[in-house]
This record gives C-alpha cells, sequence and structure tokens, in this order.
C-alpha cells in the first residue's frame, strides 16, 4: 500500500494520521508492505521530517523505529500542477506491484483539494480502470452546493464514485456508530423513536478552542460550514432517519439522504461571535462569520412532525464536549406528589463516550415519591486499551474498501442546499458577541424556552 | 397507639415487627404515646420477656432501654376465647384516651386467625363505629377459597373493611412499590409495555431455607398456598395491570383484581419437593406437599395475550434470590453479523435492590459488532442508611390509615380462586424429588424450552 498524505507537515498529519497508521500498524491492520510518502512544500532531508513529526506526536509511540522505517518525505508545490511530473516519476519508479492500493489523502487547506485531484488525475496516478487507487478528501467537500458540484463533476468524470472517500471524521466516533445499533439492535427503543414518544433532539458539539492558526480559512467557512453542513447534519440523519431494510451502506446512505432532504430550517436561529475573533489572525477586522450556532429545525416526515432538533455548535465555549440528548415526553400518568422528570437517554460522544438513560423510581424510604435515577453505560470501561480513534477506524476502511462511514454525493449535495440558504439568510441575522458560553447559551434559552444542558 | 401483638413470643416479633417498631419510633414515625403489648401463653415475668426479645434482634440497637418502657407483656391462651374477658380488662383499664389507635397485629399461625378476630369482635376490643381500631392479619387470609370467605364474612359483619390490614409483606418491598413507577412514571416503558414488545415475564421468589420448625403450617400449604396466591399473584398483577385511571388505592386495585381475575394457567407446570421434607418435623411420611412450583400462564387481555409469565418459587434453592425478569423480543432489524441479545428490564427484589437494563450497543474497536451492555441501576447505593424493611413500610401505613400496599378482600377472593383450581388438578401431576436447584431447573427447563437465568 502506497499511503501519499498531501499536506503531510500541518496538524492534521501528526495529531491523527501518523498516530492512526502506527495503530493500525500494529494491530496488523495494515497490508505487510506500505509505505507512508508524506509530502509537503518545505524543504526537509528526510530523516529531519521524521524526526520533526516524532517530536510532535503525542503519546506512546514504543515502537516508532520499527514504523518509521515506512515513512517518507517528498518534496513538492502541491499548488503547482507542473510539479506532479516529479511526484508521478517518483512513484512510478517504485516497485508498486509490491504495494497494491494507492491512497491519496488530502489534508491541506480545502483550497487545495480540487487542484490537487485534478492534478492526480491529469497525471494518470488515480484512474478509472484501477479501483484500488482512492483518493480520500478531507471535509469540506466544497464552499458550497455549486463549488462542491462542479468539483464532484471534476472527480467522477475521471474516477469511480467509489473511489472517493469524502471524510466526515465524526462519523468514525464511537458513538456516532453506535447511534445506529443501539436504534435498530434494541426492541425497547424501536416503537418509541417518533414525535408520539420523544419532546426534543439536542446535538451539540461545543470546542474551548479559538480558531488559533486556521483563521483564513475558518473566516470564509463559519460554524455553518465549519460544523453543522457535515458534523451536526450527519449525527441528526443518523437519529432521523428511517429504518433502513437492512443495515448495509447504501440502504443506510439512503435513508440518510432521505432524513437531509426533509431538514426544515425553523427562524429561531441563534449566530454568535466569540469577542476577541476580529483580532485573531488572517481575521478581516469588519468580519461577520459565526463562531456559533443554535439551529432550531425540524424533519419533515410522520415519524418527527412534532419533534424540534436543535443544533449547536460554537468555538471558545469553554469546554470540550460533544453529546446528543434525546429528550422523552412526561408519562402519561398522573402523579398526585408532583409529576416526574422527563426521560432522557443521552449519547456522549465526547470527553467521555458512554450512554446514559434518566428514568424514574421511587426514592428509597418510607414515602411514595418519585426520583430520577441514571443508568449508565460507559463504552470504554469494561475495555482494555482505548477507544480507536476516528481516523484509525477510518484509514482502516478505506484500506478495506469500506465507505458506510464516508459521505456520499447525494448526503453532501443535501446537506449544502440547506447551508447555502442558511447562508443567505443569515445577513439578516443579528450577531450575538460573547465572552463566554454561558453569555451565549443564555440568549438561545432567551429564544427557544429550553436549556442546552439542564 | 396501643399496638398489640398476638403471637409475640414467635420469630416474626422479633425478627421483623419490633425491630420495624424501634426503627419507626427512633425515625419519629411513631405517634407519642404508644405500648406494645406483647401477647403470649408462655408465663414470663415481665422483664425476662424483654430482655429475652432482646438477646433474638439481630443487629444495632443501641437506645434499646429507651424503647423498652414501651414494651408489655400479657400471658393469655389466645385460643381460648374466655381469655379475652382478662385482656379486655386489662386494655379498659389503661388510659386509652392518650393512646388514639388499638391495632391488633396477628402474626400467630394461622389457624388462630378467626379464633382472635372472633374474641375481639365478641368483646368489642374492636368496633365499626370506631375506625382507628384495625386488625392486622399475616398471610395466608384463609386457607383457600372457602374458608377465607366465611373468615371474611365473620370480619364483615362486625367491622368495615377499612378496618382489616391483609398484610403481604412482599408488597412493602421496595422494588414491589418501584413497579408501578417504573411502569407509570417513565414515558420509555409505557407504548412497550404488552406483548407486541415483550417476549416473556419471569418473576421468581427462591428459598433456600428448607421448612424448619414450621413444618406442620407448611405441610398444609405447600408453596402454592404459601407463596404462589399472595407474593407471586400480587407481582404479577403489579407488572400485568392495566394502566390505572390514577394512581390512588382504590383504582390500582381495581386493576390489580381485573388483572388477577384473566390468569389463565397453562398445564405446563413442575412440582418439586426437596429431598429430605419427609424427614423433617411434623411431615408426614407420605407428604406429597411441594416445596417447588413452577408455573406457565397467560393474562387474558388484548395487552397480554401472547406474552407467557413464568412464576417460579421453592425452598432449599441454593440461594435466597428473588426478581422480575421481563425480556424483550428481538429487534426487527437483520444483523448481518448475528443477531444481537435480547433486550431485558431485571427488577431484583432479593439480595440487591436494583434493576438493570440489558441493551445491545457497538462492541468498542473497529469492527461493527453489536455486543450487550447492562445499565444498571442500585436502589440503595447512593443512599445514606437501609432500605427500610418492608414490615417497617406496611406498619406505618396501618398507623397512617394508608392501605395501599395490603391486600383488599377481591384481591385475595380472585387469587384464591385459580390456587383452589390448581391444588385440585395437582393431584395428577407428577411430584419430582429434588436433590438441589440445578435438578429442579433443569426439569423446569426440559418443560419449557426456557431458562430461569441465562
Amino acid at each position: 500500500m502506497l499511503f501519499t498524505i498531501f499536506g503531510a507537515t500541518g496538524d492534521l498529519t501528526t495529531k491523527k494520521l501518523i498516530p492512526a497508521l502506527y495503530n493500525l500498524y500494529f494491530e496488523e491492520q495494515m497490508p505487510r508492505n506500505f509505505m507512508v510518502i508524506c509530502i509537503g512544500r518545505r524543504s526537509y532531508p528526510e530523516d529531519t521530517f521524521v524526526k520533526e513529526v516524532f517530536s510532535k506526536l503525542d503519546g506512546h509511540f514504543e515502537n516508532w523505529d520499527m514504523f518509521k522505517t515506512h515513512l517518507h518525505y517528498f518534496e513538492m508545490d502541491f499548488s503547482n500542477p507542473e510539479d506532479y511530473s516529479g511526484f508521478s516519476d517518483f512513484v512510478e519508479a517504485l516497485p508498486i506491484q509490491n504495494y497494491g492500493e494507492k491512497i491519496f489523502y488530502l489534508a491541506t487547506a480545502p483550497r487545495f483539494f480540487p487542484i490537487i485531484a485534478k492534478a492526480l488525475i491529469d497525471h494518470q496516478l488515480i484512474e478509472r480502470d484501477d479501483l484500488r487507487e482512492k483518493i480520500v478528501f478531507e471535509k469540506p467537500f466544497g464552499e458550497n452546493l455549486e463549488s462542491a458540484k462542479a468539483y464532484n463533476k471534476l472527480l467522477l468524470e475521471a474516477i469511480d464514485e467509489s473511489q472517493v472517500y469524502r471524510i466526515d471524521h465524526y462519523l468514525g466516533k464511537e458513538m456516532l456508530q453506535n447511534i445506529l445499533m443501539v436504534r435498530f439492535a434494541n426492541k425497547i427503543f424501536e416503537n418509541i423513536w417518533n414525535d408520539e414518544n420523544i419532546e426534543s433532539v439536542k446535538i451539540y458539539a461545543l470546542e474551548s478552542e479559538t480558531v488559533k492558526q486556521r483563521g483564513g480559512y475558518y473566516d470564509s467557512s463559519g460554524a455553518l460550514k465549519d460544523m453543522v453542513q457535515n458534523h451536526l447534519f450527519q449525527t441528526l440523519a443518523l437519529v432521523a432517519m428511517e429504518p433502513p431494510r437492512g443495515l448495509n451502506d447504501r440502504l443506510v446512505k439512503d435513508e440518510k439522504v432521505r432524513a437531509l432532504d426533509r431538514i426544515r430550517v425553523c427562524d429561531e436561529i441563534v449566530y454568535g461571535q466569540y469577542s476577541g475573533y476580529l483580532d485573531e489572525k488572517d481575521i478581516p477586522s469588519n468580519s461577520k462569520t459565526e463562531t456559533f450556532v443554535g439551529l432550531k429545525v425540524f424533519v419533515d416526515s410522520p415519524r418527527w412532525k412534532e419533534t424540534p432538533f436543535y443544533l449547536v455548535t460554537g468555538k471558545k465555549m469553554g469546554q470540550k464536549r460533544a453529546g446528543i440528548v434525546i429528550t422523552f415526553k412526561n408519562a402519561s400518568c398522573f402523579f398526585e406528589k408532583g409529576q416526574p422528570q422527563k426521560n432522557k437517554l443521552t449519547i456522549e460522544i465526547f470527553p467521555r463516550e458512554g450512554i446514559v438513560l434518566q428514568f424514574n423510581g421511587k426514592a428509597p424510604g418510607l414515602q411514595a415519591y418519585t426520583m430520577p435515577m441514571k443508568m449508565d453505560y460507559c463504552h470504554m470501561c469494561n475495555v482494555i486499551g482505548n477507544s480507536p480513534e476516528a481516523y484509525e477506524k477510518l484509514i482502516s476502511d478505506v484500506i478495506h474498501d469500506d465507505a458506510s462511514l464516508f459521505t456520499r454525493w447525494d448526503e453532501i449535495e443535501s446537506a449544502w442546499r440547506t447551508v447555502d440558504q442558511l447562508v443567505r439568510d443569515k445577513k439578516n441575522e443579528p450577531l450575538t458577541i460573547y465572552e463566554n458560553e454561558n453569555e451565549i447559551l443564555e440568549v438561545l434559552f432567551s429564544k427557544w424556552k429550553e436549556r442546552l444542558f439542564d
């Protein structure tokens, strides 16, 4: 396997890709022969590059010396189509028959994606007639519906959809994969997963970080394009989709697209920008880009007619925290001593991976009061080792031709359609400057009369 | 309050009643003025009796000296109606206006219940026109439908139903009280509590003990009358009843009776007798009394048409263990990598009090396998102190005129009707002699093709 990383000097490579490849290698999930070609614009002697990668790794890499023999550095300007002849020559000179798969992983800034893809196609580094040649795109795929379409056309004129892997690393997370299991492997949830029983669904992905060095990209994107279009809509699709005829890739995606197509945005939207954003590197001083968004949407299907879905994401939110809260309606029974609290099913995505069910039981003691109780399942607590990182799962799936956890073109298309409309309407919406998460969550509450967290 | 215990030299008094009264006293759940009159046939100086009670107590009774001043011993032959004049004189001589409530607690062998009740009525120690006079019966209430009816007639000719408390101490247990809370305070269970979702219900009450000194009573009773008629049928009624219009005593009992009336016994019954039973004290050498019974019943209502209820109870079962297992059906979704296990909701009654929900999630790791997970709620783990003993709750309820956890006459009547029929048919059923619990549970399995425990 030849695993080529474009943008190998970036954070994603050292934080996610190299550790994932390292783990897969020692878990024997990798082909015997593999070479990782790291492409960057900077001039490095190979061993300097390898040393620098190692110095940036975070964690235990005891067998690094064994792994690093598979790492190679190739210097080129991947934004310049003319530089690809050299790369092509380099690849051709390799004893490629020993490698089998060719995987091109685009970990660059999104604006380079079409350039790199076109160059790879033009130089026949990836061709339709060899399905072992694959190209992996980091999100976002396109900057809006139009550019995504153009971009997709470019690809599909030259190669097959099955060679294209559009990453949404959220889908690689254990708890995202768990949504379908929870929904479809449990009789207890099967018949109550609808607006007759579920009062609301909250999906949140809060980040503590600011835009840091990524201001250039972020300012042209904002929370809607950076988080909602992909992670939050994908999560919503998994929660809201109709049961598929079977759990295979195609059938699941068919239903996800149907759910995405039915998203209807309410006008109860809150946009925010953290105080200090305008002083960040590469941010125009009059930027109106949102670093926070709270969306209330409905899914226009018979199942969900009455149930609002609240989607919340933001930067500088004091904590990194992601999850899904399914709040059930009140029980029908009338309780003289006060109505019990609502049942809640929480799927915790980060930092803890777990499932918590809040239900009501009898408060211990002589009185017949109800009391909310929590039943808790911790996803990793009983397992030795770590939960595989999303990237480990996703790379392993690319190798094994499993596209289940990658987004199909029609999913992207549907999500862009909704987000494009939101972006168009955003101009007329107020933008709240927030000092901290409490401030902006209060604004949310005053709009929705519904707290994100109890 | 005057609290009179008939049969005060028996085990129930020292094991349950005195500790319950002691706890209620120090929890300030008792009226300020109270006197406990302990009636027995043996001749004791009062302080010898009090000392003997103390010596038999099991646990911490640090403030015994304060409590014991309320204890009195009265010697009489409560099986002899003529002895009641003396008791009546004794009670009359008390400054009764200071006491208010008069509670007569019948903790004797069941055959004395009608004698004592009649004598109390005849001597006007309990009268219809003072509702603060109450009589409490230990189970079983009657030996069959006929005797229970006669017995009830005797009572209700002289006093009001509201003065009669028929104890089924099972109903005082925290987890039995929890059944209604779990069912009716939780939206998640409301719509799945039926045969469309629930595959089977198992209710079990296993005892490790043999009949010990109670052979005389037990041999004329057997597991059907000693356990099924009361504890197991009451538990079944709570699980199977229709949602009442409100959670008050009368409405709940109305629905319980309707459920009890609809019990239909299948012929897949297993009767057992532990090996060695015939050598126990007071057991006839040819006794056919069952010390184990496994019943499969249906509840003939639209809700439960397809769901079998398995009731299992026995002595010498290797462990004392009681609980309810609600097994849900398979999820509808087809899983290529093997069907997930069935969901299970277990209500643990003894020795642990808790609720365990077994559901399916994703097995951690790179593969998309489902794995059964347990979510667990431990009823007492987060609470300081002990779960109140059933008897503490029940005595407190008698004091406060709350009959919710006592069985109403029509419940008893309905239960006896079914058990009488079972007793009549039992003659034709084989009786399996078992050395240990595994043997008899194997017989059960061969009949039902369904294991009591996984």
